[in-house]
């Protein structure tokens, strides 16, 4: 998606430890009209799956999964990082490791929001090593849903995630796919489509 | 909003100690359609001020900001909860204490998002005692922005959050408010408007 390519190129903040910073326009301020094209492609790229929900994990994949949603014209869910006294009933439940915060999270989603057979559209803005969408798609078949696809605003190509989940057979439209960043010449460097 | 006072009194869920779960339909399962004729009512209580940007704070307000925001064709920014390894430069910071989750939260903006002289519309999913958006003005005012209103999904009329705002001279639009709840005959009194 080269309007993407060209926002990460232009606003994209190289850090040391392979850090990609986009907070400026994606995940603390939100530029809303490029979220919205973002949808859009997103649309464009799995127009021919049907989608009977999106699923999401907070908190920086909820406001792309929600304008993604409008497309889709879909419910959406997000998945919430731990227990809360306002979550009740039977939950699905997963463990991931997060990249960003060093830590291990439970990941859980009320068992009633996801049925069987249902078609489920997986949306967050960054895979590394893949492990929030590996516990989203846990939670999915376990609930005997369909993990329809794996929707991805910024893979980066240089880590496993986006590997392990197409040698799996997952499809994984990754609309921005950084294969090598570089701090010391601020370059990055985006797979060809 | 009548559609909206219709969606509570069908799908929400009481519970003891004063909570209303809307967790079907606002935060946790997200009603996209719904979602949409909330930001558009947002837009039309709000028509006459402008608004430079929208603020809320992860997780449950991110959704209905980012859709709210494509009304008011203007950036969203969440307030962040917690100190985060993606977040640097200079912060504007709050304490907040949770209704829901008993405890006080460090809410964090990055400065460089706020800038003196900009109108902000603060958008929540609920008020309760007001504490979360109490954070938030205090954050927006504390980068010499202005707070250019309030608006909130779900309003507990019987807590002190709205009366307080209001006397202060904030203008606080809440599509519903919740007077009274009733557990035992599952009753929800709505604040005539």
């Amino acid at each position: 998606m080269e309007l993407l390519k060209e926002r990460i190129r232009k606003d994209g903040v190289l850090k040391a430890g392979n850090v990609l910073k986009v907070d400026s326009f994606i995940n603390h301020q939100m530029d809303i009209a490029l979220i919205n094209e973002i949808g859009k492609e997103f649309k464009r790229r799995f127009a021919d799956v049907k989608i009977d929900k999106i699923l999401t994990i907070e908190s920086s994949g909820i406001g792309i999964a929600a304008i993604t949603a409008q497309y889709f014209d879909c419910p959406m869910v997000f998945a919430k990082k731990s227990q809360s006294i306002n979550l009740d009933g039977t939950m699905l439940c997963a463990k991931i490791e997060s990249f960003t915060h060093k830590r291990v999270y439970d990941v859980i989603v009320a068992s009633r929001f996801i049925s069987p057979g249902e078609n489920i559209l997986v949306i967050d803005d960054f895979m590394a090593n893949g492990c929030a969408a590996q516990g989203l798609c846990e939670i999915i078949e376990s609930a005997h849903a369909n993990v329809a696809g794996i929707g991805i605003v910024i893979e980066k190509g240089f880590q496993m995630g986006g590997k392990m989940f197409r040698e799996k057979g997952y499809r994984v439209e990754s609309l921005a796919i950084v294969d090598s960043m570089d701090l010391e010449t601020n370059t990055i460097t985006f797979r060809e489509e």
